[in-house]
């Protein structure tokens, strides 16, 4: 490889880390398990944030901003929440610094909190001690607020993207009168997220329900949507929770109904993450670097101009100008890169590693024939195009290009994608396959958990569309009321 | 007052903390000093943030992100930053809770960080450690970067959106190869703030530079912007800072010129904040409420119905709904609130307090007589307006208002704006009428901490434009090059 990039079938991981760093998405900072998210990989994150806001807005929801801190009381109120995030918090101690005897920089002693403030793992709790304070007649709901924050967990092993100690989110947090607006509002987030990351990403996504064991610290059901990477396993991308009365109990958040009757509220919340971003490079970059769907690249299409001298120069770049405000003005987002000091080679491949879907290529030759070369990033194919016909194959190949991922990243799960009824096909599949693997599972969290230390896999979810035909577990042989998805996952 | 707000020339102070309370932009929160910001508030801020981001990508700047935590190391690189502040951090000393022999949630002993992080006050450190590994060559400067995040200074007297221990801003860090090249950076970013605050916010500022005792701590220069509040006090708006190679230096961040020597890079850094909010509520509103700029009003125009029964609001909405949708053909904000839980009454009072720039009544007279009653927040003037005008008239308006806040507190400025010769008339001045006072002053720190100890005034900049007639500081009667601008300062 021009780039030394470590083939997927060498090593998958590996693969993935040099790919983000290479390509300028992200690194790792000198603060342990925390990331730079990189200009590059930060311009594709702002236009999943822009779509996945104008989703959010369009279905009803307001931003809001809550503190990142939390103090500890607030966070033990909630028993099963506080459970599920007390092993991984970054907890402040002290508000000051201060010089000791030596003129070193040391944490000042008399400078100690009261109380202990956790810096916010998910919000649920700062957010609903605030909706105490909000929510007092059914005129008040529902209330619908969605937060783009940072948070912190504080992770053993971590990745750029897919596991990081701070991390780059979105949390919604709603309340509602009824029971059946809440879960209608989680359904309802999960299927945003699955239009998102299906449209925006063109990642395929199975949509379903958490196990018990798996669900959100706090939650009483957990929706969630599952990808498939290129190596088999899985990436949850996108969680919606009903959260019941649980949350509005441990803060006392009551409201009066039409009739004049006092009742807890019902809750929702659901989240997306830079996360995201290890889901969109593992589905569809490939050896040669990042792949990009157009809907989400920053540049769609990269002009490079090929020339001897400043006369071929001026004559190429009156076309690609012309090119480039038409491509404008249809809104394709479009880039020449005219810089004198890299070569057309070295451009071809940083554009290629960058995953940019069209690469314009303008030399003499087209200049004197009114032609163009162009190629795309997904199939690597090249073709000559009429510089009269270019705007309009540009448009076509665009959109080509986004259905041909979707395509091609659903047809490898379809064909990594298995049914097996006994224990010994399951563990012969995980081993040899991979993929997702439809068993059957007698429902309880034991055989979960016997599954799971014996194989790595889990329940990804029971997915909403499936195959209801009850059978009989596959490891305990007791009853099963249809296939579950397993896989191992990230 | 129908809203029972305190009015300004009752308690200022209190009026502001009421307004931003009760007009739904934010509120205190169970953490100390940080608050709350409100869907209404953040959706302004929101506006804030598109156009302040936009102006930044115009003028070649790309967005990021780097780590909230930084080392205690990082921080003591430059002397001066970490002098500056270290007395106000908040302190991460242990990653994990547990529960203690009595089941209470406490703080694992066992998990403490053998290095302490700070929770980031501002980036430089961070940033500039990151720089190191992306600056080899001058081929890899400038480098434009700029990030939007939560930073925390732990501030012992808190002022909603004024002075919070948490605070949204956006921090710029760029690297340049010649010092010329950075003082013109920090120049261009203090006039992009000019231009967005008087543009968008309608608030027109001085521009000028700190002196040496108020400048950022590690700058070689401060520029700023400094506006006026109502009650004659300044709030410094923005601040943009040329670095020198101070954090190049303390980071080791050198580049290749293209001759081959090395040097160190010449670094710039520039923020506004949340606290550009205070600055927007203080400079328009009234004892009525919010009175808010219609660029960065969040619904520009808010129509109400009168009706008694569904007929007469039937008949009522088809004129409604028809303007809405030909606003919004023009890109006008426009709200149709025809919730039946209100009356009319609250719904005016509850618009006046938020600030909408335009309300539209339209009851079944104006629906006979094919007319609409339009009221303009700024002025509090009413007129009625043919529905065939009324696009028109709208657009009119809503520029007009725009301009005539402007103009307003322009014009208040002026005549809140002194000259004084003798240190007698500026004690005077700022006891009686407050505001901006220009003055000589001899130039020496001990001689602006004099006026500081005695008056509470500071000097708020040495303005860029001034009469530069030398004269004899008002103080020591020591020679001065030109007066400087002086005030009391939030």
């Amino acid at each position: 490889m021009a780039k030394n990039l470590t083939t997927r079938s060498e090593d998958y991981s590996k693969w993935y880390n040099e790919l983000v760093i290479k390509a300028d998405l992200a690194e790792n900072s000198g603060v342990r398990g925390c990331m730079v998210i990189k200009p590059y990989g930060f311009a594709i994150w702002e236009r999943m944030q822009a779509e996945l806001d104008r989703m959010f807005k369009e279905t009803g929801h307001q931003n809001a901003y809550f503190p990142i801190f939390i103090p500890k009381s607030y966070f033990s109120k909630e028993a099963s929440h506080v459970d599920g995030f007390a092993k991984e918090c970054a907890v402040v101690t002290h508000y000051r610094l201060m010089n000791d005897e030596n003129g070193k920089i040391v944490v000042d002693p008399s400078a100690k909190l009261e109380e202990e403030l956790i810096v916010r793992p998910t919000s649920e709790t700062i957010i609903w001690d605030t909706y105490r304070k909000w929510i007092q007649s059914y005129r008040d709901l529902p209330l619908l607020i969605n937060q783009w924050a940072n948070v912190v967990r504080w992770e053993m092993r971590t990745r750029l993207f897919l596991r990081t100690a701070e991390f780059l989110w979105q949390e919604g947090h709603t309340a509602h009168a009824t029971e059946k607006e809440a879960i209608a509002e989680a359904e309802q987030m999960m299927n945003v997220y699955a239009t998102f990351v299906e449209n925006y990403m063109a990642v395929p996504v199975i949509k379903g329900l958490k196990t018990e064991s798996e669900r959100f610290a706090g939650a009483l059901e957990t929706y969630c949507i599952e990808a498939l990477m290129q190596d088999g396993k899985a990436l949850q991308a996108g969680t919606s929770h009903f959260l019941g009365q649980n949350f509005a109990k441990a803060f006392d958040v009551k409201f009066a109904d039409k009739d004049g009757s006092q009742d807890y509220v019902w809750a929702t919340s659901w989240g997306v993450s830079t996360r995201l971003m290890g889901a969109l490079v593992m589905t569809h970059s490939d050896d040669n670097g990042l792949v990009l769907p157009p809907t989400l690249a920053p540049d769609q299409v990269v002009i490079v101009p090929i020339y001897r001298d400043e006369e071929q120069l001026a004559a190429v770049s009156e076309v690609a100008d012309k090119l480039v405000a038409e491509l404008r003005t249809k809104g394709i987002r479009v880039k020449f890169d005219n810089r004198d000091t890299q070569k057309p080679g070295w451009k071809f491949n940083e554009y290629e590693l960058k995953g940019v879907p069209l690469r314009i290529a303008i030399g003499p030759k087209d200049v004197e024939k009114g032609t163009v070369e162009l190629a795309r990033r997904d199939t690597l194919e090249k073709e000559f195009v009429n510089q009269d016909d270019v705007l309009n194959r540009i448009e076509h190949l665009l959109d080509e290009i986004q259905k041909n991922l979707f395509k091609k990243a659903a047809a490898y799960r379809e064909s990594h994608t298995s049914e097996v009824e006994t224990y010994e096909e399951f563990k012969e599949v995980l081993e040899n396959k991979g993929g997702f693997i439809l068993a059957h599972w007698d429902g309880t969290p034991e055989t979960e958990d016997r599954i799971k230390n014996e194989t790595k896999a889990t329940i990804r979810c029971i997915p909403l569309e499936r195959d209801t035909t009850p059978g009989k577990c596959m490891v305990t042989g007791n009853p099963s009321a249809g296939k579950v998805l397993f896989a191992k996952a990230y």
